[in-house]
């Protein structure tokens, strides 16, 4: 999470230093008020590749950012909540679409907006799935040459699907960093 | 993260609602000022247990919670940083430890302090260890059998020791669920 801060949501001062706390090495909002420091950190997205017949289920976003493109189930994972359920969640809530075989499949940092993101892949259960409510426009089963890549969300989504296609399912899962610079990605992939 | 949000980090009033915002299905806190969400989410902590001539090293932590007990160099990712950064990070902060072969232990969910644990795996270079500056009052090597199980800092450390002992390095990285239920820590290992 990446976000100004210009009041201290403890005491509602605006005395607000954007500076390095004692004993630490990085700079914080700290309230100059009542000495709250407001930490931010990475978020992390979970999703899934779900499979059916040879076919990958995509949806067609209806919210924004990237409204009508493609991308594969996946969202913020909640506090309280395991990785797996959230993943899983993702899939309930923008596809109808469950699965009884999840595996992790990959983790990425995507450092240029402070994610991690981590993805499983399992098969369809019975093939079913439709829009979720709210989320997605339309859902459908992709055979390898049928995928819209040019139509896909976001960066993150096309290296999953190369990275399915390419390499296969993981023994363990796939790593790398993807970085934004001189408004280009960058994707590296770990070797390791 | 979780936090009392008191005051609106945008706006300043203090006329915040804790509740479901449209379209949404979890409550967050809202400004009725201004209209904006502080969401709140999971934690990364990154780290990694380092082994040299078959022990591992551990730190004797200097600072709160749990100080004076001993834990594996973790702690949290920051944002724009890569996970592996994060976990090599922490080994230099609280230990001066470097490693050259890390790879990905284990991924647990601990879901009573909405933290995502992420545990790597690595040779010590060249067996060379120190208490990190403001982190760690020692830093040592144990053999398996001078293991301090019962000043060991946190469920989540005992539970990753235990995982390198029992089961030895993963194809997969190990995953799992810390819980705390009337004051009583439940650890529950993924199957799949």
């Amino acid at each position: 999470m990446k976000i100004i801060i210009k009041n201290c949501s403890q005491c509602g001062s605006d005395r607000i230093d954007f500076a390095v706390p004692s004993g630490d090495n990085k700079k914080r909002y700290i309230c100059k008020s009542c000495g709250f420091i407001h930490y931010q950190n990475p978020n992390i997205v979970s999703g899934s590749i779900l499979e059916w017949n040879n076919k990958i289920l995509l949806c067609k976003r209806a919210i924004e950012p990237r409204i009508n493109c493609w991308t594969l189930p996946a969202g913020f994972l909640e506090n309280e909540e395991p990785l797996e359920t959230g993943a899983a969640r993702e899939c309930v809530e923008e596809a109808n679409a469950y699965s009884d075989d999840m595996k992790i499949f990959s983790i990425y940092s995507l450092i240029h907006i402070s994610q991690i993101y981590i993805m499983y892949y399992g098969t369809l259960r019975d093939g079913k799935h439709s829009p979720g409510l709210e989320e997605s426009f339309d859902t459908k089963l992709y055979s390898k040459n049928e995928i819209p890549w040019d139509e896909l969300a976001f960066p993150i989504i096309t290296e999953n699907l190369k990275l399915y296609y390419e390499k296969g399912k993981p023994t363990s899962p796939y790593t790398g960093i993807v970085d934004k610079v001189n408004n280009e990605y960058i994707i590296t992939r770990n070797t390791v």
